[in-house]
């Protein structure tokens, strides 16, 4: 169940031999109508990915017919050659599918700096172009993947309609979003203005609360297309709501893959002046290397939590530190910004999860950022993985 | 050559037996005049140890006689007990030298949330003050030590007068300073206002330049120490060069020595629009994780580079990503934002040192920030630290 399980779309994924593993690395998504209503959300860096530009532009006008999306490289700081190759790869993959190349999406992964081997690349798109099917959604969720170990995949159905999507991601997930590609579909009926809104509001409070490690990738891109192959439109918020579903299952998904991770963190702040102060706490503790270390050696270190919260601004999130308290799995291990209960009686080796709570009685607001511990494995695939 | 090396003062080092390992873990430093000017520069994390709130009340004034330092504990996050327990040992060091408990100076380093052993502590006070000599620096270098593989000691010469250093911090290097206790003394005749000008002169260019992990710590506290004893009163920039030098050697030194680190890394950003926004880009690749751990497996990839980069908003700044060039120890990977020399050249095995130059086509300004890659030694010594 993914992006081939709303009406209207076909999908496939292929080995067009961009990866040395061989293992499958350009996926095709094509929406057959009757609309061709797209939305995006990109990376916020200011080095972008070419395959960046260019679907920004494309989906400036709510319209895309297909997205093509490879692994194996991630077509960044690459130059103008390297725009010129998204631009090739975008016409020659409109040529085949019958369609206006201004309509087609293209998002690229993996290494930095490397230019794409074209004729590699296009014969792989002829090849998942023949490969095209209804059912193709799974085989387009594992050729986008990179060091994912699983591919992601996701369904909520409404009545009449449903939403789906795939992701990848396992490194570089941060705010502003990932290294995280994700097409989401649906056949409900909606207009360029509502899917535009209906994704940001989705992605805010789901992509860009996964803070894996803190770096921000190139070429972040979760594209979202509409179909109205239904014939249903979605009451207000209906629509809204499957889409934010799919959305935090996906990253969900991610988190629990990242690059060498043995513990989930959800580091949730309570009780701040606004949800901006909420979110940029739980970010400097999702942050903190020391923390995410202690994690990963099953140590419910507070003072390092502690820490990292005291590096946030007051001017972004007022709160006295001497009132802080910090729960972690539901041991209230600090209180009043000293020693609370023992320790000890945290089991952090019996969870892959683990809720950390944070009090700032300041205020009202909340929110939950996630991320993972630093692992010897998160370092050992970081340091081989170009090499 | 180190705190005792300018005259005037005495030092001492013994093991009170705060540290489960019985290595030195309590240090002294007396100032025996004529002048007991002091100066400090501290965390600026809102999180504070009770020895930083205690010794930042006493520097106050400019006037100090002593600091006693221990490590096997860091009386952070210990509410009115732990600040109790501070006030404590200033009346009692104090009293056993015959001074003001208000010229008496704390610093603590070791867990967070631990409330230290006081009877042990000042019993340890009492052996030191007992064992202090002219010739003490070294041992006191040694008692403050916690990861640190070595001791960290330093002197720069005047004419008729001298400047010495201890310091201490192998993690949580960050800017706003580190875990990084550091003394300065020096016997040069300097008034208050000088001291503390100078202080601050040479800590935001040197240990404020240091970025190990990106963790800001709560017991952060350089100081400085100013007997007079030599009788000598510097030339204008003298004793402000020299100071810079010390603090310079000193934090070049946590840096080499920083947890489990195989290469230093100095990100040097040039052609900026102003030094802030320098740093604030230099900031910004030592803090990718990415970037690191590709540098621990000696791996040039500019591409995180460029993506750390680019995570610097515009207003603080401005520079064209098109015109971005990166050389890594002498080699220009990256021109004009794409493809430059071939990786292969940088052979960052053969050396610990790694120079990255980034230059961003924008202005004049420059600046380095030090750090280290991210190593399994690093996630190791850290997910084992309190347990």
């Amino acid at each position: 169940m993914s992006v081939t399980s709303p009406a209207g779309f076909r999908a496939a994924g292929v080995t067009a031999g961009l990866k040395a593993s061989g293992k499958p690395d350009l996926a095709l998504v094509v929406n057959d109508g009757p609309l061709a209503v797209a939305a995006g959300v990109f990376t916020s860096n200011r080095v972008v990915a070419a395959p960046v530009v260019w679907s920004r532009a494309v989906v400036g006008d709510g319209v895309a017919r297909a997205v093509v999306l490879n692994s194996g490289g991630a077509n960044a700081c690459t130059g103008a050659e390297g725009f010129a190759d998204t631009h090739r790869t975008a016409e020659h993959t409109a040529a085949a599918l019958g369609v206006d190349p201004g309509d087609l999406l293209v998002c690229s992964t993996g290494l930095i700096g490397e230019r794409l081997p074209m004729d590699t690349l296009l014969a792989g798109v002829d090849d998942a172009v023949a490969h095209l099917s209804e059912t193709g959604g799974d085989d387009a969720a594992t050729a986008i993947m990179t060091t994912d170990s699983v591919s992601k995949t996701s369904h909520v159905a409404g009545e009449g309609w449903s939403v789906g999507g795939i992701a990848k991601g396992a490194g570089m997930l941060a705010p502003g979003l990932a290294t995280m590609l994700v097409v989401i579909t649906t056949d409900a009926v909606i207009d360029a203005g509502r899917a535009d809104a209906a994704l940001r509001g989705a992605t805010a409070t789901t992509f860009d609360r996964v803070d894996s490690d803190g770096c921000m990738s190139t070429n972040d891109t979760v594209l979202l297309l509409a179909s109205g192959a239904s014939g249903v439109e979605p009451a207000p918020g209906e629509l809204e709501d499957a889409l934010t579903r799919v959305s935090a299952d996906l990253a969900r998904q991610l988190v629990a893959d990242a690059e060498g991770a043995s513990h989930d963190i959800a580091v949730t702040v309570e009780n701040a002046t606004s949800e901006e102060a909420a979110v940029a706490v739980a970010r400097a503790v999702t942050r903190s290397n020391l923390f995410k270390a202690a994690v990963f050696g099953n140590d419910p270190n507070w003072g390092r939590v502690l820490a990292a919260v005291g590096t946030v601004p007051p001017e972004v999130a007022p709160y006295d530190a001497l009132e802080l308290d910090v729960a972690i799995n539901g041991v209230q291990v600090c209180r009043a910004g000293g020693v609370g209960e023992d320790r000890s009686l945290v089991d952090l080796a019996a969870h892959r999860e683990v809720q950390v709570t944070i009090d700032l009685h300041a205020g009202g607001a909340s929110a939950t950022v996630w991320t993972n511990d630093l692992t010897h494995d998160y370092v050992h695939e970081n340091s081989a993985y170009s090499t």
